[in-house]
């Protein structure tokens, strides 16, 4: 027996829950590769300026680290929606350690046992696991052949299911397509009957090819409507773990009700204050990202691959190769992307223009020693 | 109809769960008083060069704020650990974001629907809340009409009730006592035939008037023991947020499986390295507030009241007095304390001398007003 079997035996005779038994901890590798293209960062680091301007609002901060921080963070939430505009204010922003504790949260709030989560598959990975964690039932919703999701079919769904909250993704996490007004309209006219809570998860906003068309104007006169965001990735802050909301103020009131009080300490507060006041030397990245996103669309396309039109800061991709072979290949080349389990795809992040050369010449080169005849 | 009503109406038209109707979010009131004794913080600032070195470790972390933090938090891990002693190593060790955090995640994966936890009143008052955010049933168990918990009494309320988790304060919050090691031994012996999990909660330990008598000691052959810990209090760090525990490996591997990926970020984690490594200059005034704690306890004796025997940064305390009155008269002269719910009772954070030489003298001169025949 070895020593991994011996710890999962010991794991077992705790009283783990029934439905975690036999689960592996979410998370992708976390490898030392030169090229890192596999979990959608930002590879383009916080520039000098804004990490001074980060130390020195931590510095701030270090002061009275022997109190506990602002619980109601407001002066966050005030240049959160100063930055998210659409005369949003403070009472319609909540913020949290990333955007998974934001959907923990709703979840808490607004899912719980006898309760249900309605997402359309493929989609980001963690919202089942995010539900098991909170003991709501999650409903895999079903998009078409091509990953698109139609607003009729999505309406159709949450009418046939009455989840208690619906999970859109866009632009979608794995296939970086956005969703028009149209669908969250039509999801959201839906679920009037059912009450639920429509969550639009924009992760990836600042990427899109039309940012303006963001879910935020939707709010006005849709108080079951959320839109989450991050500061992970355009922002460069991954490291941070700065996510946030916007929505009608009482889906603040109902999150503050599950909340951990204090959950955000006083340096996530101070690190995402100096980052927003800061945020057009770090959002200048994102032009040069889309750059490179729309070169890898173009040149997976001359390859004769079949990218997903993309509005992230990554590329969804299929075709004729063998995908965990294409995914070794690369890896042996120092070009690390991600295998999201989807049959004869792939996905990877847009990195500087380098990385994303490197990505490129690798696929390239795979795809003509596959095509050559074994030596 | 008042705004606040109108947002409870707003409120209570979204599909909030039903146990959560009704019910305001947790937390004492942040007000701006001079003196603020309500919270158990550390009321020493961290001293100017542990500030220093705190600023520095970010500062470093900083550069690599675009990628996501250790997931593992391997070094903090190792250091934590290191700090602990006992023989421990980092696979017996996780942290979080504040000891709250650690107690969810605890609660997610061992709590849960159909489960319960059973902790003995009064007792840390989020522990209900946390249950109720993980669905778990929360069981009030009993104590001695002095607040103390005898081995025998808690063993048998664990037999009646087979509770998923036990959860011992010690020393415990309100009545600030340690407990003996015959209590934790006699729940963890009651708990066998339940398996239950047994969390010793020692955010307080460093206070203690015998700091070495930690259920650390008792983790050996013990796995279903975890004893969590918080750098909130003795490191003087609240505002960081940085809670963690020590137990049996399989314990950090069966919460791998309910935390959120990357839940600590690299703030954080750089802010505890570089609070750990300065631990002889955080700690030093572990002992001046130990002294405060102990004039406090003496003092109130002195005055006639009943302070209870204090191992923690706090002092609980009833007597022949009008605990809402006194409370509003420190109040009035800016003195901020805790009225934690129980019947002619309050109890106080020992602050630095002047904090606590100002909580007395409103003391002293509320018992002579209250005690001098109206005007």
């Amino acid at each position: 027996m070895t020593a991994t079997n011996d710890r999962t035996d010991l794991l077992n005779a705790l009283p783990l829950r029934d439905d975690l038994r036999g689960k592996t901890p979410y998370g992708a590798p976390q490898l030392d590769v030169a090229v890192t293209l596999n979990t959608n960062e930002n590879t383009h680091p916080v520039p000098d300026d804004v990490q001074a301007a980060i130390v020195q609002e931590v510095s701030r901060a270090a002061a009275g680290l022997n109190r506990y921080p602002d619980r109601e963070f407001t002066v966050l939430r005030e240049e959160l929606a100063q930055y998210l505009g659409h005369g949003l204010t403070a009472e319609n922003i909540w913020a949290a350690n990333g955007s998974n504790e934001i959907l923990q949260q709703l979840m808490q709030a607004f899912g719980g046992p006898g309760r249900s989560v309605l997402s359309f598959v493929p989609t980001y990975s963690m919202y089942p696991i995010l539900s098991a964690g909170t003991n709501t039932a999650f409903i895999p919703g079903q998009r078409a052949r091509d990953f698109t999701l139609p607003p009729e079919s999505a309406a159709e769904q949450v009418r046939e299911h009455q989840p208690s909250i619906v999970i859109l993704c866009s632009p979608n996490n794995p296939t970086g397509t956005a969703l028009d007004d149209e669908v969250v309209d039509a999801v959201y006219q839906a679920s009037e009957a059912s009450n639920s809570i429509v969550v639009v998860d924009e992760a990836y906003a600042e990427f899109s090819r039309n940012p303006a068309a963001t879910a935020i104007r939707l709010l006005d006169g849709r108080p079951r409507l959320v839109v989450s965001r991050t500061m992970s990735k355009a922002f460069a802050l991954a490291g941070a773990r700065i996510g946030y909301f916007a929505a009608a103020p009482q889906i603040a009131d109902a999150v503050r009700l599950v909340r951990l009080p204090y959950h955000l300490s006083a340096v996530s507060q101070a690190t995402a204050l100096a980052a927003l006041r800061h945020r057009t030397a770090l959002l200048a990245d994102v032009e040069s990202i889309k750059m490179q996103r729309d070169r890898i669309v173009d040149d997976l396309k001359r390859m004769g691959l079949g990218p997903s039109e993309s509005d992230s800061n990554f590329v969804f991709f299929g075709g004729a190769f063998d995908a965990r072979a294409l995914w070794e290949y690369l890896l042996e080349r120092g070009v690390l992307i991600r295998d999201v389990g989807i049959d004869g795809h792939l996905r990877v992040t847009a990195g500087t223009e380098e990385e994303t050369t490197a990505f490129l010449e690798g696929v390239e080169s795979y795809l003509e020693s596959a095509a050559a005849p074994p030596a």
